[in-house]
């Protein structure tokens, strides 16, 4: 997605580098090694850039900014199917929709992030207000329920979000990427919106067939009881919690070794920690966790248990159970959680390699990461409200760009070829000096609500304008002749089946309709 | 839309004050002044909030940024509402879509907008690359089609763009605000894709029912003509033209004087320019300055008015001749152009003052401004392709903001009521300890896709529940009670009508089904 002017040369050579490092991201290039190599060739080529090409002319780098990318009309036409199987998802639970702008006030999203806060971007003190493009779709939820006072609502909102981080593109790790939110607000009775966002995760997943998944869940008072339980000073809790958020990503030894070399713990409650951290289970694990001598001795802990039996239960009802998990070893990073967490991972590798030396079994160790993630945060609402009145909400975040990876990918792979327009007929001419005839018929078509094109040169060949039709898909051709034109007909095609018949002038928008209503 | 913490009394008379204000824009105080008040009073209460309230604890404001605001449920269904409207007229028209990043490198930008530069949102230097928000769809789109060496595409793209402009938010006018553009790429036969973007905003005005309109259109090459015949010296054509766009705001006295005392113009050039400015015609005044003595003088204008004779003639066969003007004083700021340029206006006053102490006539001066706009850029992509190989392009943005504003206007007025999900059917229990019960019933509804909802309370009240139906729109009431349980039924009850039936629990699905897609 990157070229610096006048180094085409190189750059071609570039993608095709890239081009092979990504149809085998499982092997020897391993996507971290690939990214960090794009990094510093793209740092190379702008310097190239900055510096004149061999003409001596001012010359600039053209691409998109780090991190980020454009959407070409293939890409946009997948995406369009993912929100829109989504916003159905949210839709059919009753969900409004409302949107924020894409900055805030910087003390807005001031305190909210924990560590993370260093990938806030901020924009330029140009005079006026100190803005920040926003970090999420949470923070901006609450400033909006603070500010409009409003204490129930459920709401979905799709937009992008930014984060100065390291990107990993072909993993669908980007600096400038969507999320799709569905949020409940609002005192309810214990664990039934909760239950209903992991309802919703499985709804979705299951309808973006991206193959098997499964969703953890965890409870940050569990969390919070099990740190204090195993000696976890008070004020380490955070900092601890964020270690042991890279579980999915790093081993339990590299965990442990970050927990006692770099936060200070003690070697014996970084062991008892990881004792629990092992658990997975149900509402089986729940139960028995309440009888545990060292977790029962924390009222925090019992009260988080207490709630995940009855999410289960209520689970059980949405029938969605085969799917869910209590995994003691989810945490998640951000600091406004305060009941249930969960996320979402594919268990299925989706992203298989294209090429055919694959390395035995090395797919089983690929993910792309968690698709899905959320959990209750009753505290956020009343960081804004001027007397600290609390709105207890919780929601879920969809990560979309994996998602987008993933079918993108099997887009690819697919003998199916997608269609960036909907166009139903295409409006030819067989000879020259037609342009006014087809743009007679062509507003006709318009008019009458015919998605309909015409190519805009006078005197297009035939052949030129019937391959654009069947590039692009077109199911329709109405040709225009000087015979057809003295018979007072038009000519349509079926592209198909290459299939003709004269239809009159007067009948040809019902019978376009009738044509298309078919497909 | 802005409320510091602590000073809530304060504000609400602010509120008072700015409703007052806004239901008369047209009177005593302007629409400007306002926005000046605004301003003075946010720059306040800003500073009285970091002061710190009378408790000595830290204050912050609780908004938006200036001139930024939430969109609210309502909102966004009149937006969805609309957008829905304008893409299925470029999908009509055969259009792609594309989306880029809401950054750009910032010398992406630079050099393209002229005088309005100043304009742009730079980012903070974080490190790494400088970048600005986006000012608008254009300079990212052909940015896009040279970076991946695309020369012909027609594509819509509709996503928000940022301005440090003075906001007159009651007016439609924001810092961050969405842009629907249609552009066509490609080297063609003249007028023929630039007589499409005209065709696509009469559709577009007209489907929106926003009252009648007018396309004025101009040719910068005719602009250029008319400065070099006038005796503008070259290197200020582009800064005369800035002048001469602002002949919408300003009186052509302000217009003279600025051309004159700020410009450099002399009075004799000022005069000249003005007898031209002040044509208004149809293909017949094309015809007439072909034959005027000093305007055939410029083989430039000579260009630029035969084309906007050829324009006419296939507007003609497009139908849209009614709505189309040629109007000399059309001159579009932007740098960019260098072809045929129009704009859209309403004519008809839509923002009608609410109160009734209306002072006569004054409605008739009121503006929305332009409501869509563009023009052809020649030269735009050969300014980012190495080789300055260049794309022809035209294309139209329409200017959505002035549309929505108008578009709540009518909504607020009309008793229409807006729904803002699109559940079918609540589902409700008559007694206490129905949860699980409700719980099994919505889960049959979701799985089977219908829109369904049901308070997340344990033990609800009846009438709490049917008043959410009667307030949210909801048009079915799933009714579950002890004896329905009993008798295997759901008691399914009409909202309108309040008829009420009981529905075997087996056939609950089939009957929702049935009467939602009668309505």
């Amino acid at each position: 997605m990157m070229l610096a002017v006048s180094c085409a040369r190189f750059c071609s050579g570039l993608a095709a580098f890239r081009t092979a490092a990504r149809v085998r991201p499982l092997h020897s290039v391993s996507g971290t090694t690939v990214a960090q190599i794009d990094e510093e060739v793209a740092k190379l080529l702008e310097l190239k850039a900055q510096l004149g090409g061999d003409d001596g002319k001012t010359q600039f780098v053209l691409k998109t900014p780090k991190g980020t990318r454009d959407y070409n009309p293939k890409q946009m036409a997948i995406r369009e199917k993912v929100f829109s199987t989504i916003v159905s998802c949210f839709k059919c639970h009753g969900a409004e929709t409302i949107d924020t702008p894409v900055f805030e006030l910087k003390e807005t999203l001031t305190g909210k992030y924990g560590e993370d806060s260093k990938l806030i971007y901020d924009l330029k003190d140009q005079g006026g207000e100190l803005l920040s493009l926003r970090y999420d779709l949470t923070v901006p939820f609450a400033r909006y329920l603070a500010m409009n006072k409003i204490t129930n609502i459920k709401r979905y909102h799709i937009a992008k979000v930014y984060r100065r981080d390291n990107p990993a593109m072909t993993r669908g790790r980007y600096r400038e990427f969507y999320q799709c939110d569905f949020d409940i607000a609002g005192q309810y009775d214990a664990m039934i919106p909760d239950a209903e966002c992991l309802k919703i995760v499985h709804e979705i997943l299951s309808a973006l067939e991206l193959g098997d998944f499964r969703i953890k869940v965890n409870d940050r008072r569990i969390l919070d009881g099990m740190f204090a339980v195993c000696g976890v000073p008070d004020d380490k809790f955070r900092t601890v919690c964020s270690t042991v958020d890279k579980l999915d990503k790093m081993s339990w030894e590299n965990v442990r070794k970050e927990m006692v070399d770099e936060k200070g713990l003690s070697e014996e409650a970084a062991d008892q920690i990881g004792v629990y951290v092992s658990m997975q289970g149900g509402m089986d694990l729940a139960e028995r966790l309440l009888q545990d001598p060292k977790m029962s001795q924390s009222k925090q802990a019992c009260a988080g248990l207490s709630d995940i039996k009855l999410l289960f239960s209520y689970l059980q009802l949405l029938q969605v159970t085969d799917k869910v998990v209590f995994d003691l070893s989810l945490a998640r990073g951000l600091d406004y959680y305060t009941g249930v967490i969960f996320e979402a991972v594919l268990t299925q590798a989706c992203m298989t390699p294209v090429s055919t030396d694959t390395q035995n079994g090395s797919e089983e160790n690929v993910s792309v990461g968690s698709v899905a993630g959320g959990g209750r945060y009753d505290g956020l609402v009343g960081m804004f409200d001027p007397k600290g009145r609390k709105v207890p909400c919780v929601g879920v975040s969809i990560g979309i760009e994996r998602i987008f990876s993933i079918m993108e990918q099997k887009a690819e792979a697919s003998a199916e070829k997608i269609r960036t327009t909907e166009v139903q007929v295409m409006v030819v001419s067989a000879q020259k000096n037609l342009l006014e005839e087809r743009l007679r018929l062509v507003t006709e078509l318009w008019n009458a609500g015919i998605k309909a094109e015409m190519m805009y040169k006078k005197n297009p060949k035939l052949l030129n304008q019937l391959q654009h039709c069947e590039e692009a898909g077109i199911p329709l051709v109405a040709i225009l002749g000087e015979q057809e034109l003295k018979d007072g007909v038009v000519k349509l095609r079926v592209v198909a089946t290459r299939e003709e018949m004269d239809v009159s002038r007067a009948d040809v928008i019902s019978e376009v309709r009738r044509r298309t209503s078919e497909a």
